[in-house]
C-alpha cells in the first residue's frame, strides 16, 4: 500500500502544481483593463511583495536560528534530518504564500475587467485564482511530505515532522503579521479617511487605501494559506506518526506501513476530488454563485468518499490497541467512517458560523436592531453574541471527535482530520476566492468604472463573505481536530517511551499546564489587539501628515505617498508579531522544562480547549457586528448614516482585530504548540 | 483534637452570631437623620425585602424538588441525611444573605447621618455592617458544617456536602438574580434618566434611582456574601472529605479524624482571628482609611497564622498516600505552610485585580487616554487589559498550587483553600462595606444633604471601590481554589470506589469533556448578558412610562411610582435566572450519565480552566472601563462632558454586565458544578 501511497501522492501533488501553473498562466492571459487600473493594482501588487520580501528576510533570521537548535538538540526525532525537513517546511509554507498572493493581486485587476462585459467570467478568474493557491498548499504539502518519508523512512516520521514545524511557524507569523498590517491599514483609512477628512471608502486620494487593500492580500490570502497549509500537514504527518506507533512500527506482522499510507492516500485523492470539483463551479446567474461553489465542495467529497471506499477495499488498514487495560481491535471501515465524518464535521461547522454572522439570520439582525440604543448596547449584544456562538460548533466538535473515536480508536480521530482537510484544495479556493473579488470591487472604485462593474463585483464579493464565514468556521474546525491529533501523537508517542506515562487531570502538574494553557490564547489576544492599536496609531499619524503636508491632496491635484504608508504597515506589523509568535514557540518549551511532559500535556489541551472557544468567539463576534453593520447600510433601522449606524460602525471596528487578526491566529498557536512539544519532546522527558 | 475542633467550631461561631448581633444592635442605635432621609431609606429598604422574599419563595419550590430528588436518590452520599443537609444549607446561605442585607440598608442611613459630623463615626457604621455580614457568613456557615459532622459522624462526609451543595444553589441563583437585577436597574435609570431626560444621578425624580440602589444590596452585599459563603463552607466541608480519605477514614490506626479536624480548626480560629482584628480598623483620617481596612486584615491573619503554629504543634496531621505509583508521607507541617501559602496568595491575587481596574495605575489610564479616539478604541482596549489581565493571577495561581501540592499533597491544595477563605469574616466585611458607602452617598444626594456630607461618603465610596476590586480577585482566587478542592474530592472518592479510575486527557471521554467545560462558560455569560439586555429593556420602557404619564413628575411636583420599578427589576430578573441556573445544575448530570465520571471529570476541569479566566477577564475589563470613565470625569482628556468623557461612558455600560452579572456568577458555576458533580457521582459509576 505504501508503494501505492507514494505513487498517488508524488503523482498527484505534481499534477496539482501543474495544473496551478497552467491555471495561473490562464489568468495572466485575461484582459488588465485601462491604465489607469494598471497603475493601481501595481502600487498593491508592490505592496505586497514588498511586505512579503520584508517579513520573509526577518523569518529567515528566525528559521536559521531554530535550525541550529534542532540540528545540535539531542534525542530521537530532532538533529539534523528534522532541522532540514523545518527549514523545506518553512520554504514551502512561504512559496505557497507567495504564489497565492501574486495570483490573488494579479487576479483582482481582471477579475475587474471581465465584470465590465459581464458575471461569469469574472466569477471564472477569481475562482481560479483562489484554485491556483488552494492547488499549491495540497500540492506543496503532499510534495514536500511524501519526498520527506520517502528519504527519511517511515520508521523516522518524527523526524519528517520538523517539515510541519517549519510550516507552523512561518504560518504563525504570517497570519500575526498579516493580520496586524490589514487592520492597522483599514484603521487608519477609514478613521482620518472617512471620518475626519470626510472622503469616501476605496477613494485613491486616501494614502491608506493602497495599504488597505495590500492588507486583505496579506491577511486573507496569505495568512489564511499559511493557517490551513500548516493544518494540512500537520494532521496528514501527525496520523501518519501515529499510525506508525499503534500499528506496531516495522515489527514482524505490523501493520504500521499501511496505516502510515492511510493518511497519504486520503491527502492524494483529496487532490483528485478537488481538482475534478472544480470542474462544477460555474454559472452566469449570480443568484446561483453560493450554490456552484458548494457543489464543487460536494463534487469533490463524494469523490473522496468514493476513492477512499476503494483504497480501504484493497488494503488492511485495521489494527490492536490498549484502551483502558483492554486489548481492542479496531477495523478498517470503522477508520473510512471516520474520514467521512471528518469530511462532513468542517463544513457543518463552517455552517454555523454562517448561521451566527450572515446578515440574514436572526443573530446580527439582532445586533443591528440594539443598535438603535447606541453602541454600548451593539457592543454588549455582540459579545454576547460571540459567547454563545461557541455552544454548537463545541457540542459537533464533541460529538464528532466521540463518534470517530467509537469507530476508529483514537487514530480515527486523527483521520478525521486529515478527512475535513482532503478536500482543501477547492474549500481553500472557495476561501480565498472572497478577497480577490474584495480587491476587485475597490479597483472599480479606484479606477472610477461604472457602477454596473462594482455591482456586479459587489454580488461576487457578497458571496465571498459568505464563504469566508463558512472558511473560517472551517478553519477553526480544521485546527481543533489536528492540534488533537498532534496532542495524540504527543501523549501516544510518549508512552511509547515510558508505558507508565498518564496524563490524570488529578495530578497537579497536569492541572496547572491545564490552568496556564487556558489562559495562553487569552494573553496571546491581547497582545495581538495591542498591537493593532499601535500600529493603527502610527498610521493614523502617518495619514494626517499626508493631508497636512502635500498640497492638493484632497483636491485631487496631487498624488499621495502609497508607499510609505505601504512602509509603515509593514515595519509596523512585523516588529509587533515577534512577542505574539515567540510567546507561542517558547511557552511549550518552559512548561516542558519547568513540569515534564505531564505540565505540557496539560498546557496542550488547556490551550486547545480555551483557544478553540477564543476563536469561535472572536471570529463570530467580528462576523456578526460586520453583517449587522451591513444590514443596516440596507436600509434597516435607519439605514447609512443614521444613529444605528454609527453605533454598528463602533461595533464593526471592534470587531475588525477580533476577526481578522487574534481569532484566526489562535487557530495556529495551538497547532504550533502542539508540534513544538511534539518535537522537543524528547529534551523533557 | 476532633473533640477540640468541635468546641472551638460551634463555640466561635456562637460567639460570631452572638457578636454579629451586638453589632447589629449597636448600628440600630445610632441616629437615622431627617425624615426625607428616613422616608427614602425606607423605600430600598423595602423594596431589598420584596425582592428576597419573591426570590426565597421561588428558590423554595427549586429547594423542594431537589430534595425530593436526593431524598429518594439511592447511593453512598445520597438519600434523605444528604438532603436534610441540602435544605439547611440553602437555608443558612439564604438566612445569611438576608441578614447582610437588611443590615446594609439599615446602615447605609445611618452612615450617611454619622457623615455630617466626621469621617470616623462613618466609617465606624459602614464597617460594622460589612463585619455583621462577615460574621454571619463565617458563624452560620461553621455552624452548620460542625452540627452535621457531629450529628452523622465523619464516615459521612459526605453527606454533610448536602450542605455545601445547598448554599451553592442559593448562591447560584442570588448572585445571577442580583447581577441582573443591579444592571437593568441601572441602565434603565442611566438611559432614561440621565441621557434621555437630562437629570442627574441619584436623582430623586427618577422612578428607577430606588431601584437602582436596591440592586447595589441585591447585587453586591447578598450576592457577594452568597458566593463568599459558598466558597467557605465548600472548601471546609471538601478538605474535610479528603483529609478523611486520605487519612484511610476509621481504619485501626488512621490519622482520618485528625486530618478532618484540622480544616474544622483553621475556619474556627480564623473567626477569632477575624473578630480580633476588626478592632485594628479605626481612623479619622480619610488618607488612612484603605490602610486601616488592610492592616485589620493582616491582624487577622497573622493571629490565624498564630493559632495555627499551636494547633499544628499539639496535634499530628501527617498522612501517607499513593502518589504515582509511591508511597509517599506528607507531614504536618507541609499541610501548615500550605495553608499559611492560600491565606496570603488570596490578598496577592486580589492586588494583582488592584492593579489592573485602578484609576491609578497604568492599564486603566491607557483605557481613558485611548477614549479619546473614540469609544471603539475605548472597547477595544479595554477588551485587551482584561485579556492581559488573566495571565499573572493564573501564573500566581499555578505556582502557589505546586508550592501547597509539593508541601502537603493533594490535601495541602484544599487546605490552601480554607486558608485563603479562613479570614473571611474580616475581608468579607471589608467587602461590604463598599456597597454601604454607595449607598450612603446616594442618600446623601437624594436626601439634599450638605455637599460635604457627599464628599466624606465619596472618600468612604473610593476606598470601597478599590477594596471591592481586590474583593473581586479574593473571589476569583478562592472560587478556584474550592473548585480545585471539590474536584480533587471528586478524584479521590472516586478512586477510592474503583481503584483504577483515571481522567488521562487523552482518553477521549475526558477530552470532550474537557472541551464541553470549556464551552460552558462562554455560552452561561451570553445568557447572562442577554438577560440583562431583556431586564433592562423592561425597566427602561416602565421609566419612559412614568415620565410620560405622571403629570409634573420632572418638575419635581409629583412622586415616582418607585416601587413598581422595583417590582419590575425583581420580575425580570427572577425570570431570567432560571435558564442559567439550570444550566449550572443540569450540564454535570447530562455529562455524567453520557460519558460517565471520566467525562464528568474533563468537563469539571475545562469549566474551572476557562471559568477562571473569563471570571478574571471580565471582572477586570469592566473595573478598568468604570475607573477609566472616572479618571476622565476627575478632569483628564477633556474632563466630563468632553467627546471622551462620552466614550468612556460607552466602555463602562459595556462592563457593568461583564463585572457585575456574567463576571461573578462564573465563581459560583465552577463551584456548583463541582458539588453537583460529587453529590451525584454514585449514579454514574
Amino acid at each position: 500500500m505504501l508503494i501505492l501511497a507514494y505513487i498517488l501522492a508524488l503523482g498527484l501533488a505534481t499534477f496539482a502544481l501543474f495544473r496551478a501553473k497552467t491555471l495561473q498562466t490562464w489568468i495572466l492571459k485575461r484582459d488588465e483593463g485601462t491604465d489607469k487600473m494598471k497603475r493601481i493594482a501595481k502600487q498593491i501588487q508592490q505592496g505586497a511583495i514588498a511586505f512579503l520580501k520584508t517579513e520573509y528576510k526577518r523569518l529567515a533570521v528566525f528559521v536559521a536560528v531554530v535550525f541550529v537548535i534542532i540540528a545540535v538538540a539531542k534525542g530521537p526525532g530532532l538533529g539534523p534530518k528534522t532541522a532540514i525537513a523545518f527549514v523545506c517546511g518553512a520554504l514551502a509554507s512561504g512559496l505557497a504564500g507567495w504564489i497565492g498572493m501574486r495570483t490573488a493581486t494579479q487576479a483582482a485587476i481582471r477579475t475587474t475587467q471581465a465584470a465590465t462585459s459581464g458575471l461569469g467570467e469574472a466569477l471564472h478568474i477569481a475562482f481560479a485564482s483562489g484554485t491556483v493557491m488552494g492547488l499549491c498548499v495540497v500540492g506543496l504539502g503532499m510534495l514536500g511530505i511524501a519526498i520527506f518519508l520517502l528519504i527519511y523512512g517511515t520508521s523516522h516520521i518524527n523526524e519528517v515532522l520538523g517539515f510541519s514545524f517549519g510550516a507552523s511557524s512561518i504560518a504563525l507569523f504570517a497570519r500575526v503579521g498579516g493580520g496586524i498590517f490589514t487592520k492597522a491599514a483599514d484603521v487608519g483609512a477609514d478613521l482620518v479617511g472617512k471620518v475626519e477628512a470626510g472622503i469616501p471608502e476605496d477613494d485613491p486620494r486616501n494614502p491608506a487605501v493602497i495599504a488597505d487593500n495590500v492588507g486583505d492580500n496579506v491577511g486573507d490570502v496569505a495568512g489564511m494559506g499559511a493557517d490551513l497549509f500548516e493544518s494540512f500537514v500537520g494532521s496528514v504527518i501527525a496520523t501518519m506518526l501515529l499510525g506508525w506507533t499503534l500499528g506496531g512500527g516495522d515489527a514482524p506482522g505490523s501493520n504500521g506501513e499501511n496505516l502510515v499510507a492511510y493518511p497519504l492516500l486520503l491527502g492524494a485523492i483529496g487532490i483528485a476530488g478537488s481538482f475534478l470539483g472544480t470542474f462544477r463551479v460555474k454559472t452566469n446567474d449570480d443568484s446561483k454563485l453560493h450554490h456552484a461553489l458548494f457543489s464543487g465542495l460536494l463534487s469533490a467529497s463524494a469523490i473522496v468518499v468514493a476513492g477512499m471506499v476503494v483504497v480501504t477495499l484493497i488494503g488492511d488498514f485495521s489494527y490492536k490497541t490498549m484502551v483502558e487495560g483492554k486489548l481492542v481491535e479496531y477495523g478498517k471501515w470503522g477508520s473510512f467512517a471516520a474520514l467521512v465524518v471528518g469530511l462532513f464535521l468542517g463544513v457543518i461547522i463552517g455552517k454555523v458560523t454562517e448561521f451566527y454572522t450572515s446578515e440574514q439570520m436572526k443573530p446580527a439582525q439582532e445586533i443591528a436592531k440594539q443598535s438603535e440604543t447606541g453602541s454600548a448596547t451593539n457592543i454588549i449584544h455582540g459579545l454576547a453574541t460571540g459567547m454563545a456562538s461557541v455552544w454548537l460548533p463545541t457540542v459537533l466538535l464533541a460529538l464528532g471527535i466521540w463518534c470517530c473515536y467509537s469507530l476508529g480508536g483514537i487514530y480515527g480521530i486523527s483521520l478525521a482530520a486529515v478527512g475535513m482537510l482532503s478536500t482543501l484544495g477547492i474549500s481553500l479556493g472557495i476561501d480565498a476566492f472572497g478577497p480577490v473579488a474584495d480587491n476587485a470591487g475597490g479597483l472599480a472604485e479606484m479606477a472610477g468604472l461604472d457602477p454596473e462593474v462594482r455591482q456586479r463585483t459587489d454580488a461576487l464579493d457578497a458571496t465571498g463573505n459568505t464563504t469566508a464565514a463558512i472558511g473560517k468556521g472551517f478553519a477553526i474546525g480544521s485546527a481543533a481536530l489536528t492540534a488533537l491529533a498532534l496532542f495524540n501523537s504527543f501523549s501516544t508517542v510518549t508512552k511509547h517511551a515510558h508505558p507508565d506515562f498518564a496524563m490524570n487531570i488529578d495530578n497537579p502538574r497536569v492541572m496547572i499546564g491545564l490552568l496556564i494553557g487556558a489562559m495562553l490564547p487569552f494573553f496571546f489576544s491581547s497582545l495581538a489587539m495591542r498591537a493593532v492599536g499601535r500600529a493603527a496609531n502610527s498610521m493614523i499619524e502617518e495619514v494626517r501628515r499626508q493631508f497636512r503636508e502635500i498640497k492638493g491632496l484632497l483636491e485631487g491635484d496631487a498624488e499621495p505617498e502609497a508607499a510609505k504608508c505601504v512602509e509603515i504597515a509593514t515595519v509596523g506589523s512585523l516588529r509587533e508579531m515577534i512577542a505574539p509568535g515567540l510567546l507561542a514557540v517558547l511557552a511549550p518549551l518552559i512548561m516542558g522544562f519547568a513540569f515534564g511532559p505531564e505540565g505540557l500535556g496539560g498546557m496542550l489541551a488547556g490551550a486547545l480547549a480555551s483557544g478553540v472557544m477564543m476563536a469561535l468567539f472572536m471570529a463570530n463576534a467580528g462576523g456578526a457586528w460586520d453583517n449587522a453593520k451591513k444590514f443596516i447600510e440596507a436600509g434597516n433601522h435607519g439605514g447609512k448614516g443614521s444613529e444605528s449606524h454609527k453605533a454598528a460602525v463602533v461595533g464593526d471596528t471592534v470587531g475588525d482585530p477580533f476577526k481578522d487578526t487574534a481569532g484566526p491566529s489562535l487557530n495556529i498557536l495551538i497547532k504550533l504548540m502542539s508540534i513544538v512539544a511534539l518535537i522537543f519532546l524528547p529534551l523533557f522527558l
